[in-house]
């Protein structure tokens, strides 16, 4: 096959699939980058360096340290969001809903964002990214409430304000981010379990 | 009585009661711009215009922006951690002193502190202060686990990690401060009262 056929030729599954591995594995050292150093302190030399690679090596994929960034965010929220779904799928009652995606938030923050900061550094996006992200995130908050709601139009909850119960199981996983260490004693399933009983447990208990 | 007198005579209870209620004044005001406008870009003619003085009449109180945020966290942490020996003083078991601290700590972050960006400013302080905050914070921290811990030793908690629990509890009380607006929807005592009841009723339901 000439270069020129090569070129025209579709991309095959597995550079498909090892492109798809090294984008990860940018968005991951990225993430650590910015846990240790801080985002604005962190350059792409820095998430290169934890990949053994030269910076110019993630151009082919990332533009820049904000897009980076904001792939970052928009991925997380697809992930946590399409939790919601898989639970409404699997679950019939709001505790086994909620309970479900507090874990699978839980493993998120934990294992696939490496108990990152990605909760604290909205601002750092620009206008029209900021902008998408925030309204993901309320989209998120809007499922966690409705789910709440269900709970307690079912008899399932107490008659708790459900705005206010979602942010406190929020903050109770977003603050992960802070304390989380992936080397520390905390391990990422037993944290989503204790995190699931104690937070819905805290909504169905009279 | 001659002016130099007036400048020996001690400092009448009047006058030091006033002082204390500028000091705290402008405390408020610090917190209020740190939230409207981020730590970084206030100034202290922000601080001042709050207040509708010149910045030149805090210099009284405070030698600088750094020295407020110090105050704010020192003073902040002390009385959340006044309400710990308070809890022990009123209550006898381990759900009510959880209950009871949970809801002071939910009055500090939204009355006292007007809904600030304290929890998230620790970086913003000079080496020695944040060396101090970081070890109240814990002493604060293992007060809250060994509560805990007193229930769970007494069979009243289910046997969870500590750890884990008093910073699920930590996190959604921190959390506050990135929702909540005083002018809102949501009044302090009803949010202390339900994080109360959420947080405590998820270690005690079985």
């Amino acid at each position: 096959m000439s270069r020129a056929a090569a070129a025209r030729s579709p991309v095959s599954p597995h550079v498909r699939e090892k492109r798809r591995r090294r984008r990860e594995e940018i968005l991951h050292a990225a993430l650590r980058a910015f846990r240790d150093r801080g985002y604005h302190a962190t350059t792409l030399e820095d998430i290169a360096g934890g990949l053994g690679v030269r910076s110019t090596a993630l151009y082919h994929y990332f533009p820049d340290k904000e897009a980076i960034l904001y792939a970052c965010h928009r991925e997380g929220l697809a992930d946590v969001h399409a939790r919601v779904a898989d639970a409404r799928a699997r679950h019939a009652t709001a505790g086994e809903r909620l309970a479900h995606v507090i874990r699978e938030h839980v493993r998120v923050m934990t294992e696939t964002l490496e108990g990152s900061t990605l909760a604290f550094e909205v601002s750092a996006l620009d206008a029209a990214h900021q902008a998408e992200i925030i309204a993901a995130r309320d989209r998120y908050e809007r499922a966690l409430r409705s789910i709440i709601a269900q709970g307690i139009a079912d008899g399932e909850f107490r008659p708790v304000n459900p705005k206010i119960a979602a942010f406190a199981i929020l903050g109770a996983i977003n603050w992960i981010a802070r304390w989380y260490r992936p080397e520390g004693s905390v391990h990422p399933p037993a944290l989503g379990a204790q995190f699931a009983e104690h937070l819905v447990g805290g909504l169905t208990c009279r």
